[in-house]
């Protein structure tokens, strides 16, 4: 039990959590109801549905509301009165969903939320109108059972998340005094493991490239030609393999330069870590695994840069063999970044790498796909330590510290735009099947995340008072 | 002019084919106009018309005749009587013809055999009933003119070539005693240029691969996984790059044990052809050219082994950019062989080379594909001597001594089911669009190639009685 549960005004929300358990289960059944899928215009009314859904939720809480237009679906905003003296928190969440496709895998419809196990499966029961809802009725407690917010809430509900959110960055840019805040909270990951809440603070960065390599201008026979004419295939993987040494680093100079090391209570958080190797090793049906000298698996893919070639073609792939020296030879491969490596100077130091390594007979066009820097908030954030608190009243359990090795653009937007630091909540499992059939959410962890963003109200209040 | 042209039977062979000129076209129109396309069964009369052509213009010659039936289309064989004291030489040609597929590309009719600007246009012109029919005029010349051969020549005259010969093989292998041979007479190549004709003395083998390399049970998130689990696709580069060396140098150890040297002769020879390596790379676009240092352009196609991917494929290949970690990468490649590189056991270098380059997390497969053997024959044969006389005879230029970067499997069924040197005498061009619309073939070399086959038989019958 910590602190914060024994404040009075915090009890008396929880009591409040706790007793209408069961109502906030059937609201977010309503919600789960309404097949709000972006992505199909079939479904357009439905996505106009559940943002009325959530406007009229919001206004009966009191808050002020608007429904914002855009080129695509609105975007909910609300809002509860400033606070003197007290931080402001952004609940960033989205209303739409993933289509339900393949309808015929699921056992229950997608959108006729069944309770399994303690599990309500439905289409958005995690991703993201399930987590998304614990914020709404946290906030709706609060204003029940205490008349008032400790601090002041702002509420960004998209519409769009499931389609790459193509709004939201102009409107947080032609928003920022409005939307002005301390922290953005987020709940739209999972936890490290069933019983293990997570909090992740970092995500790694993104350098996705294109490589084509053109040698003679047709696929020329590889029996006339072989030997005398350079092959673009040959060149391609020769290139490739430059990239990497022999210790699994990265070999664009200066590449690690701008690298921020782990803390030493960063590797020691995630030694502590359920994390098993062998498991690791046995469910992806692999004899071992390779990376960069000197760092675990987790450290690889949280906190160290990395390459993947994401795909590779070139002249005959079809049955059977083919004497040919292909004319053409492409790779996709994107760099993994951390914090503070620069997706602009990385993308220069590999052009500058590249060049000098194009062999004669071969011409290189090297496309630049998106670039995205990598973030991390540093673990002794005031911030973090309230979400963990928060997490340990709503839990019972004191959450780990987890960072994730692929990037969430709108993270980046948020702490960019506004400046804030960005909380990542998540109360999902790892196997909730997001995008899949059978979408599923705990409903204890739907209560508990409810308690837990109910805490972290006055976690957060109660900081700024503190500071 | 050379002696054999004094030669009084000779002379009188070489007048009868100058005063025939004209009747050998219109023979060898005859025969084009038949449409023997192996490869389509609607076509199956003609490919019987064809061979019937061939038989009853060898029965009217006065050889000994068969139609050898197979399991596809039949083989005509024919011979002349035994000479005591003379060697025997086989021709080897093809009836059968590549589909005239673009139909519609194609100026007068395929099997319309049209004159123009000298040459004539029709499927298989060139691609090898023209150049077949040299060899069969030649000795009707012989036959019609002076009675008898000098020599005893027998005909294997297939029609399955353009479909892999895949009866001809074993035929061979029923037959060796009826085909014992001294040397084997193929015209079905090229010439080095308008106005250099070439005896084309070797080929190079090929052994060749498809590596599949398997990395994790499906694809993975690359941000989530890329750094943490071996990538196959990057693994595929490093393995495929680690082949070949910063000077060409193919690293297989063992390689290059039984690669027989370039003779003086052969470097002197081939650095006085009218090859032009700018002109080279100006027709393949390429702004220069790599491969095994030490050596020409020439060289490195003809007699120098080389490695090249043939074909990739691995991960997302479509537009735009997939954050995907492969599970799965492959590669089709081959190396080019040169005498007396033994494919075998290049494979096992290979499979012994790659075996401990497979990184932790994958699991390698290294399908074999075929292998052949490279062949050439040394410059100092009698054979080629006589060949290069009867060359300058029919065609008033002394031939070059050129080598072909490819395989040209029945050149080697030859030599190793008869023991027979082969003799590749080629009156086509490079520009014959052999296997394209518009195939043609110059009636001069046609009739130049008669006299020369003519030449030849008596160069051949010479040799042997001098030596």
């Amino acid at each position: 039990m910590t602190t914060s549960e024994q404040h009075p005004n915090l009890i008396q929300v929880l009591d409040f959590v706790d007793s209408h358990r069961q109502a906030f289960v059937d609201d977010l059944f309503q919600l789960l109801r309404i097949p709000s899928v972006s992505a199909d215009s079939a479904f357009a009314d439905d996505m106009c549905r559940a943002a009325d859904w959530l406007v009229s939720h919001f206004r009966e809480m009191g808050l002020a509301v608007e429904l914002i237009e855009t080129a695509g679906h609105p975007i909910v905003y609300a809002e509860s009165p400033p606070v003197e003296g007290a931080p402001v928190a952004l609940v960033y969440g989205h209303y739409d969903v993933q289509p339900p496709d393949p309808s015929d895998k699921w056992i229950t419809p997608p959108f006729e939320p069944t309770v399994r196990d303690g599990n309500v499966y439905a289409r958005g029961a995690c991703d993201d109108k399930g987590q998304m809802l614990t914020h709404v009725k946290s906030l709706q407690s609060w204003l029940k059972s205490s008349g008032k917010l400790p601090l002041q809430v702002k509420l960004v509900i998209e519409g769009e998340e499931e389609v790459g959110s193509e709004h939201l960055g102009s409107f947080l840019a032609d928003n920022t005094e409005k939307l002005a805040c301390d922290c953005v909270v987020i709940s739209d990951t999972s936890q490290f493991a069933p019983g293990v809440p997570a909090i992740t603070y970092g995500l790694r960065g993104i350098a996705y490239f294109e490589l084509h390599l053109t040698g003679p201008n047709r696929d020329l026979h590889s029996g006339v030609f072989g030997g005398g004419v350079t092959n673009p295939a040959n060149a391609l993987c020769k290139m490739l393999a430059a990239l990497v040494d022999e210790e699994g680093k990265i070999r664009l100079p200066g590449f690690y330069d701008d690298v921020t090391s782990l803390t030493d209570r960063e590797r020691e958080e995630w030694q502590a870590l359920p994390f098993d190797q062998q498991e690791f090793e046995n469910q992806l049906d692999v004899d071992g695994v390779t990376g960069e000298a000197g760092f675990t698996t987790l450290e690889r893919r949280w906190a160290r840069p990395s390459l993947d070639i994401n795909g590779m073609t070139s002249g005959y792939q079809g049955e059977g063999a083919k004497t040919v020296l292909p004319t053409r030879a492409s790779a996709k491969f994107s760099f993994r970044l951390v914090p503070d490596q620069d997706p602009a100077k990385v993308t220069a130091a590999l052009r500058a790498f590249l060049e000098p390594l194009v062999p004669p007979g071969i011409t290189m066009e090297l496309v630049e796909y998106h670039g995205a820097a990598g973030i991390a908030f540093p673990l002794e954030s005031p911030y973090l330590e309230a979400a963990a608190n928060a997490i340990e009243t709503g839990f019972e359990a004191r959450p780990v510290f987890m960072r994730e090795g692929g990037s969430i653009p709108i993270v980046n937007q948020f702490h960019q735009r506004l400046g804030a630091e960005v909380l990542l909540l998540g109360w999902g499992q790892n196997d909730d099947n997001l995008h899949s059939p059978n979408e599923k959410f705990s409903l204890i962890d739907f209560h508990r995340g409810v308690r837990a963003s109910a805490a972290l109200w006055h976690e957060l209040a109660s900081l700024a008072q503190g500071q």
